[in-house]
């Protein structure tokens, strides 16, 4: 199952400045193989399913061993059956409509 | 590592009733043995890592079984390294400031 | 327009321990006269958009005024014409099907 | 108060193609004035907090008035008063980081 997904991973308890948890979680995500668009408010990721969540799992671990006591995650995520869709896709659907 | 999960599963494509769908993942939850609690906006879900996702993935299985073509999930979820806590936790140490 | 937020105020930088900043919200949106029901992940809010948004605001305004330097929040939210359907009755259509 | 966004507004009951009314929330945004980024899992918006929450209200009327009898949206958002940040400042701080 094929899957698109929003991440993005907050870490509590590290102060204000959270930059360089977000680049480990893209370091994790890349090392895992799988396509990903970095925006303003998370980091679009699109793959096989248990190949994504074992990312996220990673990012969780990551980040707590980089001394984040908490961390609080949002995610969006999709998967259809009716037909394949990539995050480029997506995109290229809305601006054609402009 | 535990996690506790906000779980809010939307399908499109099957109309603007979507009860059964939110009926059937909190089955889904239920014989994975996860403590549940659901509210007007989602269900607050608690237990290892690997068992919710497990059971979140199986609550996308099985709706597309039941026929809808899409799913939106949002999902919020928290680890912490610094204390064991659970959902029940959550709402007292909020309810013990008022 | 009537709506229903799920919401979920999470500050950045003053530590680990956030339920001071959640019950502060609570009184945010009791004040504002709004119904709401306190879950593990968040605070089901319900009334006139206007006036939900507005005490969503308040309850950054008065975060930042308590000394928490950066906010995120998280918050799901449905509108619909087709009926009228209050907090209660989405979790009642839900638990009729059990 | 500044506020950035990430938006996703996801109706229901209208079929499984989203794609014309994710662009007709871009035409609401842009006509506010507001600097928008689409991304494939919703748009980021940043802005004067009031001009930004007044565009996603008519977002849901707009959808409503095309049909969508039902709306189902995701806000992330965030504030800080400890330094002025613009969308762009945030991924590039992730960049510089890889």
């Amino acid at each position: 199952m094929k899957v698109i997904v929003d991440l993005c991973v907050v870490p509590i308890g590290v102060g204000v400045s959270l930059s360089k948890y977000v680049a480990a979680c893209e370091g994790v995500l890349s090392e895992a193989g799988l396509s990903t668009r970095l925006h303003a408010y998370g980091t679009n990721v699109e793959g096989e399913w248990d190949e994504v969540f074992a990312a996220v799992k990673r990012c969780h671990e990551v980040l707590h061993e980089m001394g984040a006591p908490r961390l609080n995650t949002t995610i969006k995520l999709g998967t259809r059956t009716d037909k394949a869709q990539t995050m480029d896709d997506k995109v290229r659907s809305v601006e054609r409509r402009r």
